[in-house]
């Protein structure tokens, strides 16, 4: 074994042992590896009471008005949350680190403040949130997939950290991600890879896939996760759950752990992973009305703002993106979306793929701009292999200065050209595929561009359930008469697993204008009414 | 002569020639080289009429509502100003370009229109505004110094431009600026120097000295600069006119020359140049009510929004910045409003020096980061010789993307610090010097460090007229008793000559947050209330 490795196997021990003996879950209650969608293990197995089952299927705004009135004590529900995540880690793999000591500390010293004043600390009083592997807690690692960043225990917190505690969230645990949090699943030589509670042989994305896989079980009320190319809402289409892309500048994004520090040309944002779309809400008002500006200089001073909505709206829907057709279930969960929300009385265009690939394009290039020096460093610290997903960045060239800023000047020419396009067709919002898939098998997510354009363009994007789940009776695969697009659409097409994903559900995309958070939430509102 | 200097020189003619023949100043009217002030030509020599007089002499507020009513006809302002530009450029050489015929045609255009649907096109109808030369208008070079972009005319127009017009404005002339902008006076190798109206023996500053000098010698009503390292602020400073530098994304920038395209790292912003602060902010309520956002995707959707200040303000003095002492005068016409603004109930604090060099370093390794390339090629493109003041450019390495990468977080920890500093001292705003200098004989501007430092933070500056003016019989050197604070300053220290400067004005500036423009020009109201 290489040093490397131990070091890895260590981490990995560490990390298992920090799970206290009465939330290790019993041998003989075990799910066997070959039970794919463990998610009703919590109700199944026996091994929960009915106040902890109670606590952890609530949603955030079901706990916050009780946690605030004293109704139920933030220990009592921190607790709850621990064990149920320490049960989501045994299933899925979806942890990184768990600090439940601090946790626990967190919840009582707010229990002992609302009895003392009566008044909850702020709007999050005594609610759990997970936080993926990159934001920075002292004491705790941030490997962000890396073995050189074991035992490189954090010394401050970030800025997005500061902001929830003080409003009352209490940390317990950080969530896994993929190497330098640049890969589409959740998978690192370090903890390995997270999958998918909703059935293990497929992913939960990434690469905040150790979110999606948490809040999905159940393990956490919500999360944040962060976003460069999709990866806020890669998982969460993954796994059914709701996430805000948001525009770069409207939370803080301060003192966290990149897997490429410093690098500009597309901005790394965060954002929450929720079940609902009002606790999604609730968490963009708390997080913008704390006036994150104040603390991180790269944030906007724009506040959370009452946004109202044509009666109509007028949605552009984009059928593919010219590189890759989405898998059957998706495009039946798109036409029947584009079905109701035509019956609904809403205007529906059609967008042109013409300028996808351009913005896949430009991304790649920044992406790979510093000739994966960033991530050589790291690797080479450790003597880390390079992983296979990996490969773009092991074989890329440096640019100059010079070179960056030509591309510079053809990123801002594509964001001009779509403005304009935008602008002309008076559209509202785009309404796409998140992805290629409801989700697919472990190892074979290959195309991030659905996301990946609208972080070049800065866009707000929501990804969230259509209420569509795999058919595995209706969505067969495309078959022999059909003419790929591109290679990669041919490999997604034969890849394409009905009986895989059968039952999984199916999200979509809402993109909006850049700094248009607040409508994305009303329109997807608005969609969800619509479609339920 | 070599070949770039007979393409200069021709295109000096072209210049020279667009003047007609009854807007040359008569030869026994010019002055002499030998007289300083020119800005009393006008009305002394006789060769305006009283009613091109009155026009000139307006304010674009006192212009506007007789242009909206047809009191004043467009046509009739235009030519006015097209005299008076022409005489500005003949006596300081302040244009690069002109179209004349452009802007009387669309003067008489909006008249037009004016007549025949009794309603002004929008809010500067039929009003002249000068553009700095990096703005495209359409047939127009832009060649922002360099021999190499003579000839190359514009195809289309900049965003901003396309915003102007569409609500009225009326373009005439654009103005002169140093070598790619990138000199804090306003000296090329295509036109030469632009001088001081105020004393030809000074500079009028740069980037933006072209407009400045045009503006105080009133050939133009108000104008648009742009500001990289202080290229707004330090011409408003050298002649004593008003100007913000907005932070990134109030105004749109897009489709404007750049001395250093696709530079990113600091951005390059634009703003009003004016005679009052009433002006300024008319134009800044009418540009970002045009919602420019919808045109250049890199604005930020924030509408112009109402401030209210608080009773008394919470000002930080910043003496010097521990690179430069400003000259005598400067620090007296601090003194003096510190005094005043002290006496009117508001509170002062000093603020330290102690972030500005870092901030100033930071700026520096910005703007030759790709090695001096963008700049060496277009002079290699005509053989023009490199000048003296951009040694830096010529002597610089480049950078690999990796160490830009490092540049942004060593920049946006700068920014950090600055901001904890800002909130802890609880302040509204830094008051400093513009500039060091009230104005400086030609080719002796030796520091951008009061400006630059707030490029790199984003931060909102108003340069304002302080209403002092040098006096020599005061302001008298430091004297050999001064221990300098730098090689710098004992440059700037012993070039100090009070009979160079005497009776030219003095600006300060008064710095808010980022994207706290509205909040300047609050506080730049109250601080003309008391100082004046």
């Amino acid at each position: 074994m290489a040093n490397w490795e131990e070091i890895a196997a260590k981490k990995r021990q560490t990390l298992k042992d920090s799970i206290p003996p009465e939330w290790v879950i019993p041998e003989d209650l075990l799910p066997p590896d070959s039970v794919d969608d463990v998610t009703g293990f919590p109700e199944a197995s026996g091994w929960f009471t009915p106040e902890e089952l109670a606590i952890t299927n609530s949603n955030a705004l079901e706990l916050l008005p009780k946690l605030a009135s004293g109704e139920l004590k933030s220990e009592t529900v921190t607790r709850a949350f621990c064990k149920r995540a320490a049960a989501a880690h045994q299933l899925t793999n979806c942890l990184s680190e768990t600090c439940f000591a601090r946790g626990l500390e967190t919840a009582k010293k707010l229990d002992e403040h609302l009895a003392r004043t009566g008044k909850p600390v702020g709007p999050l009083h005594g609610l759990p949130i997970s936080l993926k592997d990159n934001f920075h807690l002292v004491g705790l690692d941030s490997t962000v997939g890396f073995v050189s960043h074991i035992g490189d225990a954090a010394t401050y917190e970030s800025v997005l950290a500061d902001l929830l505690r003080e409003a009352g969230a209490v940390f317990y645990v950080k969530t896994n991600v993929p190497t330098a949090m640049m890969i589409a699943e959740s998978v690192n030589n370090v903890f390995g890879r997270t999958v998918n509670p909703l059935n293990r042989k497929v992913t939960s994305g990434g690469s905040s896939g150790g979110e999606s896989a948490l809040i999905t079980f159940r393990g956490s009320p919500w999360g944040v996760g962060t976003d460069i190319g999709g990866s806020l809402r890669i998982p969460a289409a993954c796994t059914g759950i709701f996430t805000l892309r948001p525009s770069f500048g409207r939370f803080p994004t301060l003192r966290c752990r990149s897997g490429m520090p410093g690098q500009e040309a597309v901005q790394s944002v965060n954002g929450p992973m929720t079940r609902t779309l009002d606790d999604l809400e609730f968490y963009c008002k708390t997080v913008v009305g704390a006036e994150p500006w104040l603390a991180d200089p790269r944030c906007l001073p724009v506040p959370w703002r009452d946004v109202e909505l044509p009666k109509t709206l007028k949605i552009a829907v984009m059928w593919d993106d010219g590189m890759a057709l989405p898998t059957p279930p998706v495009t039946r969960a798109l036409k029947e979306a584009v079905e109701k929300l035509r019956a609904a009385g809403h205007e529906i265009t059609v967008w042109s793929s013409e300028d996808q690939q351009t913005g896949a394009r430009l991304l790649d290039r920044m992406f790979v701009a510093d000739g994966g020096k960033a991530i050589r460093k790291e690797l080479e610290r450790s003597g880390e292999p390079w992983r296979t997903e990996m490969g773009a960045y092991e074989v890329a060239e440096e640019l100059g200065t010079s070179e960056m800023w030509q591309l510079h000047l053809d990123r801002v020419e594509f964001q001009k050209r779509y403005l304009d396009r935008w602008n002309k067709a008076g559209i509202d919002a785009i309404l796409c595929p998140t992805t290629p898939y409801s989700s697919v098998e472990n190892g074979k997510f290959r195309h991030v561009g659905y996301t990946g354009v609208y972080n070049v363009l800065d866009y707000s994007c929501i990804s969230f359930p259509s209420g569509v789940l795999v058919d595995k009776s209706i969505d067969k695969p495309t078959g022999d008469s059909y003419k790929p697009m591109t290679d990669l659409d041919r490999t997604i097409q034969a890849e394409y697993n009905p009986d895989a994903v059968h039952g999984m559900p199916i999200n979509l995309q809402l993109v909006g204008r850049r700094l248009e958070e607040e409508k994305v939430v009303a329109m997807v509102k608005t969609m969800l009414d619509t479609l339920s």
